[in-house]
């Protein structure tokens, strides 16, 4: 395993003092027409409004500890969200941020962004090209690289959601869980180690994960659609993938319509503002991409809410 | 005591099927800027956007047990999230319902409404006027009135949401919640019985709690400002009076601005989108409006969410 439970243990207590403890809302079953009761993690309800602060302070708090912070701080390349959760904990842990987003970054991320007080930088089409860019900055200036995903520390503090989830709500069978990159749903898997159905979700638009496990490893695949900026990442990293292919039990794909449907439910019926991302998992349900087994209990991770509150409307 | 905590038990088990158990997010000392925790109830994510579906379903299922329910079914008078409880109320028991607004309310809680099926009546400068004529045209249909609040089954349904809290939270020394008609503070307060302190929060435009308790008795008081919609009633119920003389330990007024920067505070750092009514109890603690003893743990309520999300942003 690229990333044990034991790691993950320690990092739930690394960073304890700086995320929430997220809540859950109990959906029985025939609320929204479905057969199975749901349980929802209101992860997007997190610092920074993404799940992205657990791997960002694990990560960097693992090397304030060994002492290998270096003087210029850190530095990150992301859609948006991730940048945000450096951002923020960059903050709070007193060092300097440099964060690079492509073009296509909404400015509801962007604005995040900067109001953490992390210098932005801005360019490329694509998350692929803004690593490209940080990587070249970081070459120059010696800070630290905060993967966006492909890091041990970055899949032990995501796999933190599955621990509290899974401790909160004991009688899941399934987690569905949005899969960009692969930090979250790795670390995730990593916890649960097949001890529930770990689910992976991505839009059609967007999809790594499915592609991989389909060649057998990660693979680049197209980024597009009304996610992108959350779950574009191209490739799924190479660290996740092995603990994907052990235990990830279905990588489904869910139509872009169905995931604006799904954030607008979440708005009419829970008064929650989901990212495309952040409603991503629950369209799997709701469009039936995803039809669990009799008896099963489904959690389902509302993972992100970086977005424009009028964009939820319906 | 005009209402029992056993009449609240009893509504907790009876609208148990039909209402969410809200989740609670604690906010550390220091996270606000605040020496003390806090601990918020998120009973802005309920049914209907608000926690009115308590009282309402209870209410309509005591009538029900008692099988005095009209043929004609239901009618209310709202500033909108009351009439929006009764309709979804209605609609999921099977029942026909008629809500009656002032001309003020605002265009989300209109909608809200009549997307539950209700016949929606709008007219009159202000609530007291609706309900002039609900009882008009209640006297013509023979529709069983569900009353905002000064009913004893609508105060033991608001009261379970003190139940619930104190349930969850058992620390809390305090519990801040915001006051119209009192029917959600006198049933949190006929729970709490002194156990914990509760104080009213209302916006300096809408004084009822606060003058009531200074004349001794309810009385006439304006209505006005940014949260007039949830929160403006003119004068609080006669039930509920005597529990809040007893019970209720201090009644704070908050200015309107105060509660529109805890809308954005909301937002900014927890993703939530509350109303202003839902967020006036919050504004009592930022805005200092409301200083604990050295030890307190505050609970407040965040009880509504019916609004434009577009509102909430910074």
């Amino acid at each position: 395993m690229t990333v044990t439970r034991a790691e993950i243990a320690a990092a739930a207590a690394r960073i304890a003092p700086h995320v929430r403890r997220t809540p859950l809302l109990a959906v029985p079953a025939g609320e929204l027409g479905q057969e199975f009761p749901i349980v929802l993690k209101l992860e997007l309800l997190q610092h920074a409004g993404s799940f992205k602060p657990r791997g960002a302070f694990n990560r960097i708090l693992v090397a304030r500890e060994a002492g290998t912070l270096a003087a210029a701080g850190v530095i990150a390349a992301s859609g948006g969200n991730h940048g945000a959760a450096v951002a923020y904990a960059a903050r709070a842990l007193g060092l300097a941020a440099e964060v690079f987003v492509p073009q296509h970054t909404p400015a509801a991320k962007v604005a995040r962004i900067e109001s953490f007080g992390a210098r932005l930088v801005r360019g490329g089409e694509t998350y692929v090209e803004a690593l490209a860019a940080s990587r070249a900055r970081q070459a120059e200036t010696g800070a630290m690289e905060v993967h966006a995903f492909d890091h041990a520390d970055v899949l032990a503090g995501q796999g933190t959601v599955a621990r509290e989830f899974l401790a909160d709500a004991p009688g899941l069978t399934h987690l569905l869980v949005a899969t960009g990159g692969g930090g979250l749903i790795g670390g995730m898997a990593a916890w649960a180690m097949g001890s529930v159905q770990v689910v992976s979700v991505e839009p059609t638009g967007c999809p790594g994960l499915h592609d991989a496990l389909a060649a057998g490893a990660p693979v680049p695949s197209p980024v597009g659609g009304v996610a992108a900026d959350a779950l574009g990442a191209r490739q799924v990293g190479g660290l996740m993938f092995p603990i994907a292919q052990r235990f990830v039990a279905q990588a489904v794909l869910v139509a872009d319509d169905d995931i604006r449907a799904a954030q607008k439910l979440l708005w009419d019926r829970f008064r929650l503002v989901a990212e495309p991302g952040g409603a991503t998992a629950l369209a799997a349900v709701l469009a039936g991409a995803f039809v669990p087994p009799h008896g099963a209990c489904v959690g389902v991770l509302v993972c992100g809410s970086n977005t424009d509150p009028s964009s939820v409307v319906g």
